[in-house]
C-alpha cells in the first residue's frame, strides 16, 4: 500500500486533477491520497491558500470581503465546471466559506479554519472526480482519519495517539482522499500545520498505515545534485538517504517541508519524489540506507543570507564558561543562531541574517563588550553557506582536498570550513558574491572530473 | 630598560650563573632580572623545586627530612663555593629552610613557602655574584617589589594594584634581582603562582616598569616552525605575534607558560625568547603586530590525547536548546571540553582525554541517551590535533587547499577541519597514528615547496 501526496501545482486546475486521477488509477496500491490546496496555474498566479489568507484577514478585521470570496469561488467553479462535477459541491464550498466566520469567533482559530478550506475542497473535488471516472473513492476528513494535533494554531504538531487511529484507515474500502495541512485538537478545534504542511499530513498517514512507499508528487522530475540555476542540466539524484536530504534541504534544497520527513524517517518508510507532469520519470527515492556506488558526493547545496559574529579574547579558552555566557546573551535577546565553532581564543557564531536584525546587532555587541570584555567583536554579513553532502564522505581520503582545490581554482577565499561534526557533509562559508563561481567549480570537480578519491 | 628572566637551566650551576652574569653585564639596559630556581644540570638530574616539594611533604607529614635537606644544601653549597660567594649566604639558606616550618603552621602555606626558597636563593646568589664581578646589584624580595597576589596558594593571580607599586622600582639604582614564582597576599602571606610561574613574574615586572623588551632566557636558540622531533632542523621562527604564539602553545609548543604572556600582551611589550648558552643567536621575538613577508604559515603545532564525542539526532537543529543541554551535562559532571562544532543534525564535542576519564564516559553517555534521546552517540579516542598557524591565513586563497593536499599526499584521512573561527589558525583532527606522516607532509608543503598562495 502506498500513500501519494499531490502538491499545489498538481491540484492547480482541472487539467492537473485529471493527471492526478490517472496517476491514482495507474497503480491500485495507491490507496491513500493526500492533497494540497490548488496552487499556481502560471507564474504570476496566486495560490488558493494566499487567497484564503486574504479572505481570513478581511473577516478578522471586519472589512469588505466580497471581492476575495468571488475570486475563490471563481477558481473552484472553474475546476468543478471543467471536470463536470456535481454542482452541489460548489454550494457546499460557498456555505463553508461563509459559515466559517460564525463557527470560529476566535481570530487565530478563524484563520486556521479559513486556510483549511483550500485543502478540504481539493480533496472533495478529487474524490468526486475519481468516482466519476469509475474509481471507488471517499473523501475522509482529517478528524475521521485520526489526525489529532496539539493546540498551536498555524504551527500544530501531531500527537502520538494519532498513529493508532490512522492505522484503522487500512480497513476501509476503496481509495481514501484526505485533505493535507490540517487536523483537530483533542477538543475538536481545527488547527493547521505550518505553511506547506500537506507534506506532513502525507508523511504522518504513511507512518500510520505503515505504507510501503510515500510518494510525494510535485512538479520536478527529481532532486538535482546542484541548483540548476547555477549549473545547466545537473546530474539527477536517483537515491539518497534521509540525512543527506536533511543536509541538502538546510541549504536551499526546498523540495520538501523539513518536518515532513520526521514521521517517515521514524517509521523507516521510503519517500519518492515524483513529477505529476511526467509520472514515468524515475524520480528521487529517499531511504534509510543506500549503496555508495563509487559516488562520494551526492549533492551540493547552498544558501545565502548568513552572517558571522566573531569574538576574540586573549586566553579565552582558560576563561571557564565564556562560550556559554556568550550564547546566553543571544538567548536573552531572543536571537537564535545556527553554529558556534570555536578556536583557542576566539569564537564564531553563525546566524541567518533574518534572525539578527540590525537593530539587535547594536544591542548584542554592546552587551558582549560590557559583559565579556573581549579583545575584538565584529559582525560580517553577506555570507553564503555551501554544503557538500554525501554518505561517502566519511573515511574518504582526499574528499576535502577536492573541495578546497575547487575553491582555489575558482579563486574563491574560504571564510569558514566545518568538517567532521557531520558524517555526511562538509560546510563551507564564503562571500555570497563568490557563490555561483564556487558552486560551478565544485560541481565540475565532484560530478564531471570525479578525480580519484580512495 | 629591559626585563630579563632566566629559567631553571640558566640557574642550574655555577657555570650557568656565570653565563647569566655575563649576559647581564653585556647590556646595561638589562636592569630587572627575574630568576627561576636551579633546574636540571643534566637529563637525569632533579630540579631544585622538586627537591623542595619533597622536603615540604616530609615537613607536612612529619616524616624524617634530613636527607632532603642535605641534598638541597649540597646543591646550594656547590654553587656558592664554585662562585666563591660569601659563606654567610649558606647559613641564611640553612636557617630559612629550617625556620619555614615554624613560620607557616598551615599546610598549604608551608608548601608554598618551601617551594619559594628555590627562586629566593637563586636571586640572592646571582645578586651576590653580580656585585662580586663589579656590577651594582640588589636582591629585591617580591614583597618589596610590589607583587601583591590573590590568596590562592599554588595558583595565585596578580592583583591590579601591584603594577603601580612595581613601577616605583624604576627609581632604584643598579640592577635589581627579583626571585620569580612567588609574591604575597595583602595580608602578607607568601603564595606562589602555578608551576613554571617565574615566567609570570617576569611578564608582570615588564608590564609594571613598562619595559622596552621582556627577554626570556631559556635553553633553545628559538621557537621552531615545527616540532624538531618530527622534522630535522626545521625553520626557526624569528618573529611572531602573541596570538600566533598562543595558538602554537595550545598544541604542544611549550616554550612558555600560557598565563605568562598576559601582562606583556596587555602592556604591548615585545617578548624575546633567547638562549643563555648561545646569547648571540637571533632568538624569537613575540610582538603585537608584524609584517607578513610573504610567509603565510608561521608554524605547525600538534598534540595528541584528544577524543571526540559525536551525537546525532534527526532534526536536531530545530530542537531549541539541544546544544546547551548537551554542554550542561558535561558541566554537571565536572568535565571540561575544548570545542563543540555542530552540523545540521549533529554535534561533536572535542575533549582532552585526560579530562574525560573512562569511568565518566559511561555516565555521560547514559545521561545523553536518557535526557536527550539522540539517534546515535559515540566516542572516538586517540585523536591528534594539528594547528596550522599564521597571521597570513586570513584572506589567503588556497591556503586550506595546501593543507588538505598535504594530508592527501600523506594518505591521511582528515576526521575534522575547523577553519574560520580563528583568524590565525586552521585546526585539523586526525588519528594519532597518522600524526608524524601528516606533519612532515604539511611542513614540506608550507616551508619547503611553498607553493603559490595569493
Amino acid at each position: 500500500m502506498k500513500v501519494a501526496k499531490f502538491g499545489g501545482s498538481s491540484m492547480a486546475s482541472a487539467n492537473q486533477l485529471i493527471k492526478v486521477a490517472n496517476i491514482v488509477k495507474d497503480d491500485a496500491s495507491r490507496k491513500f491520497i493526500v492533497v494540497s490546496a490548488p496552487g499556481k496555474r502560471y507564474k504570476e498566479d496566486t495560490k488558493m491558500t494566499d487567497l484564503l489568507i486574504d479572505l481570513g484577514k478581511a473577516y478578522i478585521n471586519q472589512l469588505p470581503y466580497e471581492h476575495q470570496l468571488n475570486i475563490i469561488m471563481e477558481r473552484l467553479t472553474e475546476i468543478v465546471t471543467e471536470l463536470d462535477l456535481p454542482r452541489d459541491l460548489l454550494e457546499e464550498f460557498a456555505v463553508s466559506l461563509k459559515e466559517v466566520q460564525k463557527l470560529h469567533p476566535n481570530k487565530e482559530s478563524l484563520m486556521d479554519a479559513v486556510k483549511a478550506i483550500g485543502e478540504d475542497s481539493s480533496a472533495k473535488m478529487l474524490s468526486a472526480y475519481l468516482n466519476k471516472i469509475g474509481i471507488h473513492a471517499s473523501y475522509v476528513n482529517p478528524k475521521e482519519a485520526g489526525l489529532i494535533l496539539s493546540d498551536e494554531p498555524g504551527n500544530a504538531q501531531i500527537l502520538p495517539e494519532s498513529f493508532d487511529k490512522i492505522r484503522e484507515l487500512k480497513e476501509r474500502e476503496g481509495v481514501l482522499v484526505i485533505p493535507g495541512f490540517f487536523g483537530y485538537t483533542k477538543e475538536g478545534k481545527l488547527v493547521t500545520f505550518s505553511r506547506g504542511g500537506s507534506d506532513i499530513t502525507g508523511s504522518i498517514v504513511a507512518a500510520g498505515v505503515n505504507a510501503e512507499l510515500y510518494e510525494n508528487f510535485t512538479d520536478v522530475d527529481s532532486v538535482y545534485s546542484v541548483n540548476p540555476a547555477f549549473v545547466p542540466n545537473p546530474k539527477k539524484i536517483t537515491k539518497l538517504t534521509y540525512r543527506e536530504m536533511r543536509e541538502l534541504s538546510y541549504a536551499g534544497f526546498s523540495v520538501f517541508h523539513d518536518e515532513a520527513l520526521i514521521p517517515a524517517y521514524h517509521a523507516k518508510i521510503p519517500v519518492a519524489i515524483k513529477n505529476t507532469n511526467n509520472p514515468t520519470a524515475e524520480g528521487t527515492l529517499i531511504v534509510a540506507e543506500r549503496d555508495l556506488n563509487g559516488q562520494v558526493v551526492t549533492g551540493i547545496a547552498s544558501d545565502t543570507g548568513f552572517c558571522n559574529l566573531f569574538v576574540s579574547k586573549y586566553l579565552m579558552n582558560r576563561e571557564i564558561g565564556f562560550g556559554r555566557k556568550l550564547l546566553n546573551i543571544f538567548e536573552d535577546e531572543g536571537v537564535s543562531f545556527e553554529h558556534a565553532p570555536s578556536g583557542i581564543d576566539n569564537m564564531s557564531v553563525i546566524f541567518r541574517e533574518r534572525n539578527l536584525p540590525r537593530e539587535k546587532e547594536h544591542v548584542i555587541i554592546e552587551r558582549i563588550k560590557n559583559e565579556l570584555h573581549p579583545d575584538t567583536v565584529s559582525i560580517s554579513r553577506g555570507i553564503a553557506i555551501i554544503m557538500v553532502v554525501g554518505e561517502g564522505l566519511v573515511n574518504s581520503i582526499g574528499v576535502a582536498n577536492q573541495a578546497t582545490e575547487a575553491f582555489t581554482k575558482a579563486k574563491v577565499n574560504i571564510d569558514m570550513i566545518n568538517q567532521g561534526s557531520s558524517e555526511v557533509s562538509m560546510m563551507f562559508g564564503i562571500q555570497a558574491s563568490d557563490l555561483e563561481c564556487a558552486i560551478r567549480s565544485l560541481y565540475q570537480s565532484y560530478f564531471v572530473e570525479k578525480s580519484v578519491v580512495k
